[in-house]
């Protein structure tokens, strides 16, 4: 069966990408994480704002974190609880009713999930990545998109590392090698990008 | 970022597959699937429940129809709306809390989903397909599934068509080339293929 | 690395696969298989001449036999052998220079293959599906293709299987289930498609 | 039709990868590569043969460099011109009749190509990594296997880059984010990987 529901709510030649924001924090490296990604919830709040109002679609694409149950809402109730470590965190981010949201497995963002078929069914070719961590699941998910032709954009100061080393050369590395531009989020044009 | 949390709550051989049974029936020919599809709810109810008492695993893999949300609570409850047309097959097939559900955005359930990797976690070798439509998303998940080395069990009772005619050209087709053994599920020695 | 020789020969919006034409035969239902198949390797290789002229790019899917050693004129030597039961089904049929080659590993023409990504490149959103065998790898591509959004146009007149029953059901099937266009090879519009 | 010739020559829990090492080195940077690469050849040519004798498979995984003609030996042919500029590094990695040859589409190994597969066929849940670069196609190979949970060993003299730097950098981030392994080619132990 395959019904006739199959459309999505834009068209856009480019989309935002959330990738683990709606997040626990419970796994090694969680503390360092949250501790540098704090900074980088404002902007990027700032830039899905901005992404709405010219719409451009906003996408997230988040670890199941193990749970094989695909129900987002109780991931997101388990982040925003008043004793989770990364509630101020993701308080800043919650996903908004006109908003995607993908449940990826493992590292990259297009491994065994959907996101591939989506991007078509927006009309997008180039994708804005975000969120955590930027020599981790960004740098495997620009390596992904760049396979696929897609056109990478990477806004320095909306995604985080554990160190403020491994999140610049990983910048630098996705730049060189998967052939990703790397901006800050304020030189963004997305009405440009939209198209 | 690569959580700890990894472990699913099974090890078994073999998985039960229900295939868009969490379904609203409005597309064009849903009130002919439906109408078919009301006879195999009480013996894959029954399957379901033989296999928890086996062990093996249950896993939803359920049509997302194109909402994008991976929200399977919202999903589950507009199909169980009381003027839902689907209503009674529904409520029969409702999933438990140790079910896996993943959400599929196309016909075979391995198409751009972590089917895959869920059935490595498992220790899955054996996939045992029923819901709906034998000749559609069951067919393809027969022939994906085979291209995998699994081997792929058809519980004729428990999968339906839009005509007998259909459903049974699809299970010959699945026997003769996708190497599926298909059977009648009260014959499915679940213990045994548990392993 | 990427190279920048990624160019491809043609662009155009419709591609001509011929899947395991290169073929040994050397397997069960082979003989039957060749039988059947002897009939369509006329209208095929004037299809595929027609298509050479029309600039439609003619892409060959085949089985690697087991080999992985990506070694065509290997194996086209071995199926052109004097003794080959083929040889004269597969001397019709012998790609050209400017045609593209992709092994495959399983039935489908898409799984684990670069064919998507070759379609890209070419441009094409449109499949004309021609081979062996009519209900397993030409059916298994059809709906991989199907799941891909590219149309599927299947000449029957280029296609065989095991049986004449099997073949009819097979294109009966894809036509319902993969939303395939079945034809007659000398009714399509090779200009018209190309675009 | 799916043929019975589908077995492989070797079982091995550990495979030796060699990635775009049939190279022209006729793109950007290739020179540079080239200068670099020149140092990795005899240990790799070492590390080969002991796999051999150890019963350890080697698979060569190769760019296609956008001639999608599925012919190794004309690449082959092509990369040991007396003039071509790579001559002395690939004449000392020529495969042998008992390694396996996979054609790449894009950086990683196993994106478009079916590694994955005979991976699976072989038996190998660890791979070794080796050949060029070290911060493009190694490291997109080396995250893709560690999603799918195999195991990943680099010998560090085994691979290069464009600069020492980059080489570095490359290991330091697959040994973090990859799970990586990162050893000397002379202390793997290959007899014990094989098992």
């Amino acid at each position: 069966m395959k019904q006739a529901t199959r459309n999505v709510r834009h068209k856009s030649r480019v989309a935002l990408l959330l990738v683990d924001v709606i997040n626990h924090f419970e796994f090694p490296d969680g503390k360092e994480i949250l501790k540098r990604g704090l900074s980088i919830a404002p902007p990027l709040a700032r830039l899905k704002k901005r992404a709405r109002t010219a719409g451009v679609p906003t996408i997230y694409v988040n670890d199941n974190f193990g749970q094989w149950r695909s129900d987002t809402k109780k991931l997101l109730q388990y982040c925003l609880r008043p004793e989770a470590p990364g509630l101020h965190f993701v308080e800043q981010l919650q996903p908004a009713d006109e908003d995607y949201f993908i449940l990826k497995p493992m590292h990259s963002a297009f491994y065994q999930t959907p996101l591939d078929l989506l991007l078509r069914e927006l009309g997008a070719s180039s994708l804005i990545l975000s969120g955590l961590a930027t020599n981790s699941c960004i740098l495997c998910t620009a390596h992904d998109a760049n396979m696929r032709h897609l056109k990478v954009i990477v806004p320095r100061d909306c995604c985080a590392a554990r160190t403020a080393r491994e999140h610049s050369q990983a910048l630098e590395h996705v730049a060189a090698m998967a052939d990703a531009k790397v901006v800050v989020s304020s030189a963004l044009r997305l009405g440009a990008l939209h198209g």
